[in-house]
């Protein structure tokens, strides 16, 4: 199935779009314009002669012109004919946002447009579905308003959800977030495009560095485990699967008709495929950034800690070595010494690293220089709370210098408000993934060397 | 230990009070102008007359009036004749902010001022600590500006740390909740007040509903463990603890010349004594705000989630189902044949209740209308993502509403980014707590209705 023409179509027609702003086509045309997407736009609604400033067409048969997408938000029970008006205009694909089909038992009326979809070789995405975003050519199908909703920039993670609500939140979470966005496509019922289908299109598109996925169901398990099998070859892939407990799988059920299979079974095979597991929506972000970020490959275990709080220090350490696999680095005697020559009084010269509280950006720099020499230590965690007197704009920005300099994996954990989240976003839109607890930065890193790992057996 | 005078003074001198806006001293004082603190505030400064508007003084003994407070930030090796002059000039309790003592070696040093503070009976908070704040009577010994770190509102809930770094990081976070603060005391090296003093004049102030801990050592585990034991009997305790594992442990001692003692010992001990148990910073405040926030005590364990989006329905089934106390309530007949009658026709009506994107205030007030009235539901989860059409301010007021009226416990999930975090506070602030994860979520419902049990045990 060909997707392309959806994620980067020269010409798009919006079936139901409307003056009315209440309307869900109103708001996906709307938003078409605000992204300022370039291909042509065609409004197509059976009553008004124009939407906005736009011409708008009776129908797709009326427009004339070649037609790469055309997103459907009508009433279910006109979708086939005007799905079949979509094929006779040899329209390439079509994305079905209406609910009201298989998730309210209308079993047959779905069944019916994966039909007409396949017999005029029409990519299909959808029913019941928020649409597809990309950020690079954009294209934003979705109906929900951008003051609600923040879009993403352009970036390297691609995200793939059945549920609506899941994936415009994370997509919403992501538009805080300094790593931007490559594709973003949620296809709700699964009509005829599927995970299968999904996640072959973004393994192969060479703008997707990492691939982010919340699964209810599996509509093809074989296949799906088949293409599984060899994707975390090809770039890292972050899941995270309802249905783990019996309870969670009857919801499942109930909100896609998906049967969700034994998660304990498909979790053996994810990670034996290579993917990184994802135990709750905040994971997803928490894995996505550093597998986006992380140029360097982990090629050992041991973790150095640099703080300027003695605590979060502490907490650091018990983080990591509460993983199942990294330990603390043990500093050699050269490292010792040289720490011994340029460090604060204060300073302990071990592993967790005190910088003390008044540490400036030339502290932390001293440090590095030094640690980055040292040959046990194979990945760094920064401790950087920005409500201390020496943590400022220069050492975040020393820290962003040192991550794209040193060749090890490096993180940084920043914890705070106002303050601190300006810095958080300026390191992290300049690459240097930034977690706001000492757990989620020890699991991130205990996932990325899983991951390098995984790629050096695989090679 | 007579804490009160320290964070309620009527009466503070800063020894160390500088021009010289570099100094910890000119911080301090300038935080307590800041906060508008109403009491008297005598800088004390060996080379100035006049700090900023105020008249300056040689010595606390020049001051002439009684002292509730001398907050002291002056270089280590000063500090034992200052507080010698403080004992003879009556000041009732001290402040250490400054370093140097027993965290790099110098325990004679650290032995010296405890014993000076024992000799003239004053309390004594430090040395090496940030000190502590209390937003009712404006005190505020941070040396830490407040556009690095945020000052939490008047609230309920209190903070005891020793690390200075861990502390301001919470009171950090906090201040960006809705719930508020009443005591922040972060107590450092501990060389006379410690965990027992502290612990014991929050059980005891009126103030503070929920007490949060950041423990590394224990310095007197037998008095601690025996305050301990009747403790959260008076009010909620949550408490997370440093020294998990070996590496943790070992960065304690070297932080705060802290031992830990054995993690699993004391968890079971505070697990019994009705502690909650937070696993990471982040878990401190889950816990604090609803446990802060919760009048109506957990009476069962069977929950209803509501939701306005499919997958985090299913992603919340899953976390309520992955504790090990709580399980989905199961509708009784009646409550499905008043939701058949009212709710859209895209709804399910079982548990999680799908409302389906679209629905706003309304739809949930009723779903809310019938589920009260249900006896197989204990407690509520609402699901409010504010990124559908149908969720805005009206939704928000709609559910502090029936929070402060329903009588059962019941909490918001709402994820986002700019939109939902401006609901998220409103909401928080007018009681209801709000959670980013459906997980965080049904960790605080555990703990709460583990708390709850506690509390019928110990009646």
């Amino acid at each position: 199935m060909n997707l392309e023409p959806m994620l980067a179509p020269r010409s798009v027609a919006v079936i139901g779009a409307s003056n009315n702003p209440d309307k869900v086509g109103h708001v996906i045309l709307q938003n078409y314009i605000d992204a300022g997407y370039e291909g042509k736009l065609f409004p197509v609604n059976k009553n008004a002669e124009r939407i906005g400033n736009l011409e708008s067409f009776k129908s797709v048969l009326d427009i004339g012109e070649d037609i790469d997408l055309a997103v459907i938000a009508i009433p279910a029970p006109l979708v086939p004919q005007v799905m079949e008006e979509c094929g006779k205009a040899k329209v390439k694909t079509v994305i079905v946002v209406s609910g009201g089909f298989a998730e309210i038992g209308e079993t047959a009326l779905e069944e019916k447009i994966a039909r007409i979809a396949i017999k005029h070789k029409m990519a299909l995405v959808g029913p019941n579905c928020l649409g597809v975003m990309n950020p690079r050519s954009r294209v934003d199908t979705l109906f929900l308003p951008t003051y609600k909703l923040g879009r993403p920039t352009v970036g390297g993670v691609s995200f793939m959800a059945q549920s609506g609500a899941v994936g415009s939140t994370i997509l919403d979470l992501i538009s805080s977030e300094g790593f931007g966005l490559s594709k973003f496509i949620s296809y709700g019922n699964a009509a005829y495009a599927d995970e299968v289908d999904i996640l072959e299109y973004l393994i192969a598109d060479k703008d997707t560095k990492v691939i982010v996925m919340y699964l209810e169901g599996i509509k093809r398990p074989k296949e799906f485990l088949e293409l599984a099998r060899r994707a975390a070859k090809a770039k890292p892939i972050v899941v995270l699967k309802a249905g783990k407990t019996a309870e969670g799988a009857a919801a499942a059920h109930s909100h896609t008709a998906a049967l969700s299979g034994n998660y304990e079974t498909h979790m053996a095979l994810f990670r034996q495929f290579g993917f990184t597991i994802a135990d709750d929506l905040s994971d997803l972000l928490y894995y996505a950034k550093i597998l986006a970020s992380e140029s360097a490959a982990a090629t050992g275990n041991r973790v150095a800690v640099i703080t300027n709080g003695g605590g979060a220090g502490v907490l650091a350490a018990d983080a990591v070595a509460s993983t199942s696999n990294l330990k603390l680095a043990e500093f050699s005697a050269e490292t010792v010494k040289a720490l011994k020559k340029t460090m604060p009084i204060l300073s302990s010269m071990r592993n967790p690293l005190d910088l003390a509280g008044d540490a400036n950006y030339a502290i932390y720099g001293n440090a590095i220089d030094i640690l980055q020499k040292d040959k046990n230590v194979d990945m760094f965690i920064i401790v950087a709370l920005f409500q201390t007197p020496g943590a400022d704009d220069r050492l975040a920005n020393e820290l962003v210098r040192y991550k794209n300099s040193i060749g090890k994996p490096m993180i940084a954990i920043s914890i705070g408000a106002a303050y601190t989240q300006s810095h958080k976003t300026m390191m992290e839109s300049a690459g240097l993934p930034v977690y706001d607890s000492p757990s989620s930065a020890a699991k991130a890193l205990s996932e990325l060397l899983k991951y390098s790992e995984y790629k050096r057996r695989r090679r």
